[in-house]
């Protein structure tokens, strides 16, 4: 998976237009106020009450019995596997997922587990193909113990897995004896979209997580929800990987606000991906993959400029994205205006116009 | 090593008086102040300037190249000893040493290292002791890579190792070709109380930090420092564990207030650790170990009451500490004041007098 | 990989023709007469003589400059990666290698590698796939490392991989910054059907190895190859694994008998493996992968049969073999006489004919 | 732990008085044709019937479910201490035990456990010792799975642990729900010397080996004995660490052979080393630790020479042993007479004399 954002350009003007990822949301102002008023206690030894309120907010809304505040998604990720599996267990995941692809390697440097890279079309495997991959328990291969999926899939486009392939994925798991895990980086985009509640999206899950930094807005944070029995496990990974806390209710506060405030406007980040698809799409040169939440991919094709060309002169007017996989990018959020997505389109057209 | 904070008592009053750890300091107004207004980028790309800011005032405070911000102290940890070492290396450090009794066995479980426990008074090893611990290589003994102080050392009482014994491990390791790392947990406790600068006080050692959410009274974060090309690999590590946060900023900001309004005052904490070790030894039955910084460690002894008695009695008065080791640890900070010690002394009188 | 030798049935007849692998040799009468006059050490220290002659001959014959004898081919591969590779790195191989598909995940459980699953027909993959995988150095993704290519192709039909395409290989590995090693569990196999000589199939590949326990015919043993260093290396991680062994020279001894006598008559194998294809191609209702080296894979198709129940009549009349994805593995070796060949076509041609 | 065998002398004579190690001896006439005429298969699926034999004798012996042959002990260890613990679990063990000094951190770097490393004399630590290291489950303490003794304590002195200790450590370990792991490499030089058989030494631990490669005289091989279940997991590992054989047989002949007739003659190596231990006694300027099996500690003290100057010297009349710790070790075994000890005798009386 080679990822490229536009190189350094001394000479470039500020940017005016970040469509290189939700990440980069800044706090607003009022989730900003939320975190100065905070009521915060000691997270570590479970004293903090902001922290408490938004995990007890996140188990209830995955529908599961607990949950736990992290300090990134990876985190939320590599704890999960860490709690779940043993060193030499087999975790199966398609070949372009996060936590094979872009978290350096963790889950076998940390934990010791080997990953088997599921082919698919859009970041998914199919059911068929899952099942094909699972192997009767022998010495001489890793026991297959856990299978994970990335909803909305990232590199697959931002892709949504149907309710009806992620049901047919946690039968075959649970027929054999797997553990399932939802990495939901993007998951309150998918159910936005899609009208799916969270809670009926992960029903059959045995974790599943939500990341506060990306469309959401918050500064820091995710939150994993499971069984208790689970997270007592993550509990203890949290502890050795770092993870743990102090009056972490300064960063929880702005992920409650988050919940509050910044979920149902995900679908205008969806309408701005939308209409940033629609207008690239009506230049000539440019292929769109039509996208289903707030990822819009896209290359120049025949328009005699690169890819790599295109994403430099984007960001000499101010616009930042980069390339993924030879194609470019662009990731709408609440940092980014239907104003913008239009200013965007005028500037590849213009591009391609001069090439 | 055995810790035990009092027992959640449902009829005891709030607590009052917090001598549990300086890890629950809360934000002061102007703190949060500090923290609402940080400007704010995305760390792990490297755009956040505030946590830039703080990471170049800490290098510059230790005498260092490049540090690196992480939510916790002990991620500093133990990404510092997965950037130095690998599997099967050994490091050491006294047998009381947080990397050894408070982080889980993360240096095994993650990293694949060998701790060698050495003894010595005070949670200090003496250079003789290292010394006889060396060993030449060979195949049937782990590569000794890494020797690691912590500055203050907490379970042996927050006492300060001596300049003079930590360049004469320095001076032992650099001739023996191991890598230096000081736990800098309470760094600038022992700075302040010694008046060494921390700059001279890590002078020779490749790598230390300072936890900001202890007596530094931050909500969040540990800064490590070192050379350019450790940080960087350390960076790669915090992405591994799941320490890459996003707009850190809002936390980071939070620290450079404390550098700039909580050092100095580190000196009012050691005040008042001293006149609780004083008071209490005015006690007869409480045996007080002299305080270096602002840990105070004492015992009942031949009061008629036991520690965990009297950890108990303080809580139903609203006073929190804990046991450690057989003994009671008090802690002071910016949450307590000149006054609270005088009423938790008369606490500690009245109970040994009820025994 | 799934692979399935014929149940259990007790009321089977002995097996009088062994096709399941050439592992199961027996050590020959002048092999055990070898063995029993073996003068031996401690090889642990340094001092079996038969264990240092044996790795002196196979570092000849692999043009490297040390070698050191192991109790298995997994060890060999296991022992190189950790002297290779830091925990979080990545190796690429074939889908289908033994390191991914017949270890246990040993490569992530003790050495915490991400193995990249290269696709590519026969258990090889193209130089093409190998460029497309290669990478930048980016914090997010493992730092690859070392390529690993298994001559002959086991699970790909004992395929030979060329010399061209080994070329091309190092050639891309060597400009990535990559680690060579080659699997060579049969690559004897491979030399002397294409007539390529062990040094110069070995030629450019940091590391390669011999397994002697299977068309060798030796009881126990591999021998790894390559630099000085790197055999120190690999000498700690063998200590470590507890593949240090004692008087080993009992076991080298037959090693090297099997060098003297047994590498030559590898042709008798291929002859009979061609043998049986073709004889297996003529009967109606049988697809036959034609055979480069001594595995014949070959699946009933039309013939109203299924591969399961071929192997369990063929069980029955006293052959053993082993469905591995689907297919059969016949695998000829130095106890399948080709009277034995004829046999077992015949045998075939029954169970088609009765179906 | 130091550990310096004599230097390499090109011109000291052959060694003809071996007190180096008892991993020295060499297989016997009557061995060498066992192991000639064996019965072979293939060990790694269960069919070699002579190693099948030694694993079904071993657990006879010591009283367990079932047994897997090893080609060491120290993968008998690491195998074990794979099966039961997960990264991250605490093992106790003795600080000077061969699970900590000799085996090159395997248990960290491979398995990722923490060692607490318990002090005691003569390489065992007291039940008490023991006790006072437990402590309740924390999120901050590695948990503590097992506890391992090395029976006899080679560092210690070749010493015996009693069996009441033992009973008591297994009491202790049960009540704290640990595992009990007896590392046997010496395990029959403490029945022999005690009169207690080895089911009864091993009541109450859940496993425990034996390695045929020390005063058994056999040149390769260990054998671990537990649980069914427990056995099943140690050869997923054994198949991991590169353990699994084939032909297996040629070596475990050796190991039934030493069974059969080597192990009442242990009693001969303890009596040589009490005559030893005597001699040495009577020395002016030796001071000698009373040998309990077949270890003699032992090292000049007043006598003007250094114990690396005798045992240089005694490379030059041709006797081979090794410092350790700062002490010479004499080690007896089955290729060393009482003539040799009398001769050894007189060789350090005349340096002594001529010091």
């Amino acid at each position: 998976m080679h990822y490229t954002p536009a190189p350094p350009d001394p000479k470039a003007p500020p940017v005016r237009i970040n469509l290189l990822s939700d990440t980069q949301t800044r706090p607003t102002p009022a989730m900003r106020e939320a975190m100065a008023k905070a009521v915060v206690g000691d997270e570590q030894v479970g004293d903090d009450p902001t922290t408490n309120e938004l995990c007890a907010r996140v188990a209830d809304l995955l529908g599961k019995e607990a949950a736990v505040f992290m300090p990134s998604g990876t985190m939320c990720n590599i704890a999960a596997t860490l709690a779940y599996c043993r060193p030499g267990d087999e975790i199966l995941a398609h070949a372009t997922a996060h936590i094979i692809a872009r978290e350096g390697g963790a889950h076998a440097a940390l934990g010791g587990f080997q990953i088997t890279q599921l082919p698919g079309d859009d970041g998914q495997f199919t059911p068929d193909t899952f099942r094909a991959a699972l192997h009767p328990r022998t010495r001489y291969q890793p026991p297959q113990v856990l299978v994970s999926v990335e909803q909305t899939a990232n590199i697959g486009g931002g892709t949504i897995w149907k309710k009806a392939a992620l049901d047919e994925v946690v039968r075959i798991a649970k027929a054999h004896g797997l553990v399932t895990h939802m990495d939901g980086a993007r998951l309150l985009n998918a159910t936005v979209a899609s009208g799916i509640s969270p809670r009926d999206m992960t029903a059959g899950w045995d974790s599943a997580w939500i990341d506060f930094s990306k469309g959401l807005g918050a500064p820091i944070g995710g939150v994993i929800a499971g069984t208790r029995a689970f997270i007592d496990d993550v509990w203890r990974w949290k502890q050795r990987l770092g993870g743990s806390m102090r009056q972490s209710g300064v960063c929880a506060a702005a992920c409650i606000h988050a919940l509050d405030h910044h979920v149902d406007r995900l679908a205008d980040d969806h309408a701005n991906a939308r209409a940033l698809a629609r207008g690239l799409s009506q230049i000539n040169g440019i292929a769109v993959q039509a996208p289903e939440t707030n990822l819009v991919f896209f290359k120049p094709d025949g328009a005699g400029v690169s890819g790599e060309k295109m994403v430099a002169e984007l960001r000499k007017r101010g616009v930042t994205l980069a390339m993924m996989d030879g194609r470019i990018r662009a990731c709408t959020h609440l940092d980014v205006s239907a104003s913008m997505i239009e200013e965007m389109i005028g500037h590849v057209r213009d591009i391609v116009r001069a090439a």
